[in-house]
């Protein structure tokens, strides 16, 4: 073979960058929330091989540890190489067979994002919907299981856009009644809230990393109960996702160990710090702690004359709405308290946005500290962003 | 709404562990290789915001330093939030329609995953195959490119499987003469192997973290030319896959900012870092160290004795193929490298499974001193593996 002259390499790409330099942020938005410092220390552990022995070791932690922090006995419980939405698509990519029908209840951003996701696995998708800020009673669904009769019922537990709290007591016996599947959204919940996924007869769940779980995003926990997975081996074609394939990923995450993808190794090293603090902080008490922080929040902002999105016994302890006041460009306090304090808090999304100031309590960050210390920010510096009152706060 | 008794919570999982300890390796398999020590100080850095506007600055010159390492001016230049696969999965995805004839070009393991993928997307498939060692010559191409009338060409560039490298030269101008898409697996090339896929005339590429970019596993590299992305546009339908739709991912990468995912911004992080180490360096510079480490790493194999699988004017300077002896345990002599000396060398994959080891000297571990190390311990410790001399190493 003749060797050709090879091109020669341009430079019109190439950067000459600094090292990185980002801040420490504190990041009180709706995700991702800052990572417990153990857990960033795991991350920059050396690599090891995705099929070395002290590899497959660390996967089964992962997976029981995951078993623990959702309380299920589920075999398939695997953090999907991708973030929480990864996993969200896994579920419905693995279940879905063209022309299912799929009953999506549909009450702020991610419950349209289902609808999206099962639409293109050619699902026959059906909603009902709630306000943003609001939940389904246990008869709307029932109503909705006997119209629609549904092979899957897919439901966001905790809505990141709105921060309302699903009710759950109930739902998944309608659907074993009705012969359909449970599929939860857990993204602002697992680590944080309660949740009992076998007791509440869930068939699916997905959750992501960087929240209740204090670790940075990249990992989207997983899991799929005996009916769900009945209904995937009985499906007549492939799974219509290589890389989201259960049915192979289990060959990897199962006792065989057949390699399948590279796995991210950094990631769950992080991961499996961040769920071995977890468990040993204790269920109910990380369950407690965001309670009581949300709750010391809450009375603040209401004190200080602001007023909360969602009733309260639907509020979600994770992620708080509170109403941006008439007359206050939200925006712009938000940029200030990030640029002058470093500090994130998250905008409202679809029907709320420019509404809505959207605070996360999640993993690590749910603090006295940082509660107290945002709460100071509300009373000193939000009055001078209020049209009429440029100096005094505003006490309700 | 009454407070209905909540569950209590099972311990069953709940594991007791110690904080994470893993080893030191020294990672001379086919991937992940060792990460650059600056870009795992990367990793553990704080978090920030996806919409951040210090974020976003870093995501552009993350899509900026991909297309220099690429060389290519490709505007859709973003890393996947998955791993490699996902990467690959992606240029299937965003392009197939229902009923195109995917041409697949396979001589190794990961042109039969391309095979299975385009499948899923209800591509008509066809293939031409080389025995696992081998290349496809221009002919070859060219006949199957008039016969078939495909719609897209996959080929992979560096097969990771095999240790061969493919000649890319006239493969592009044979897919425009012909109207079809060039698709390049670059996984184990990009950033260590001459690659110039405007040069190429490639369409369609994509790429892992962990190899010649000295990062850890968990995003991978994507591009789409001018043409591919035209397909892409006149699509009748959505694409079959939400997390890897690049119609959404650009309103995410590009101007608008529009979230989709929360991205893995830690795994960004790092790959800036890595990004940024290689363009100080200089794509020509790195190119030559691989090629000069893996010249000497086949000088010395052939020194000992051993035979390498691919001829050397095929030869990936990144992953060499040796055939195990007669008479060795090949698999054995590998634990015993992990176990007394914590060096991780690959198994054969597939048509090679038990036939060859698979030796990566890939980005941050392409140095004189692993290959010396590497080449000690072959001269030393393998004469024990073998059937017939337990002690003397055999000099070729």
């Amino acid at each position: 073979m003749s060797a050709p002259v090879p091109p020669t390499v341009s430079t019109t790409h190439r950067l000459g960058l600094d090292p990185i330099a980002t801040p420490d942020r504190l990041l009180l938005g709706p995700g991702p929330s800052n990572a417990h410092p153990t857990v960033l220390q795991a991350l920059a552990r050396t690599p090891i091989g995705h099929l070395d022995p002290l590899y497959v070791e660390l996967m089964g932690e992962v997976q029981e540890l995951l078993r623990y922090t959702w309380q299920t006995d589920n075999r398939l419980t695997i953090p999907m190489s991708g973030t929480g939405s990864a996993a969200m698509e896994a579920t419905l990519a693995n279940t879905i067979e063209p022309g299912d029908k799929v009953l999506v209840a549909v009450k702020g951003y991610f419950g349209h994002r289902l609808v999206d996701m099962a639409g293109r696995y050619r699902a026959e998708v059906v909603t009902i919907e709630r306000p943003w800020g609001e939940a389904f009673s246990l008869q709307e669904i029932e109503e909705a299981l006997i119209t629609h009769r549904p092979t899957i019922l897919a439901i966001v537990h905790a809505e990141t856009s709105t921060g309302v709290l699903q009710p759950m007591e109930g739902i998944g016996e309608l659907c074993r009644l009705h012969d359909c599947l449970l599929l939860l959204d857990t993204v602002t919940s697992l680590g944080a809230v309660p949740l009992f996924l076998d007791d509440w007869k869930v068939d699916l769940a997905y959750s992501c990393s960087q929240k209740g779980l204090s670790c940075p995003p990249g990992l989207g926990p997983f899991t799929m109960g005996p009916r769900a997975e009945a209904k995937m081996m009985a499906r007549q074609d492939k799974v219509p996702n290589w890389y989201l394939d259960v049915t192979l990923l289990n060959q990897y995450w199962g006792s065989d160990r057949v390699y399948h993808h590279t796995a991210p190794v950094n990631m769950n090293f992080g991961m499996r710090e961040a769920l071995r603090l977890l468990a040993e902080e204790g269920l109910e008490n990380a369950w407690a702690r965001h309670r009581r922080n949300a709750e010391a929040l809450w009375s603040g902002l209401e004190s200080l004359g602001l007023e909360l999105h969602v009733p309260e016994e639907l509020r979600l302890p994770t992620l708080t709405t509170v109403r941006i006041p008439e007359g206050v460009d939200g925006k712009a306090f938000s940029l200030h308290l990030l640029d002058r304090h470093g500090i994130e808090v998250g905008g409202g999304l679809g029907a709320l946005a420019g509404k809505v100031w959207r605070i996360g309590l999640m993993g690590y960050n749910s603090t006295p500290e940082n509660v107290e210390r945002l709460l100071n920010l509300f009373a000193t510096e939000l009055p001078a962003f209020r049209p009429s009152a440029p100096v005094a706060a505003a006490v309700g």
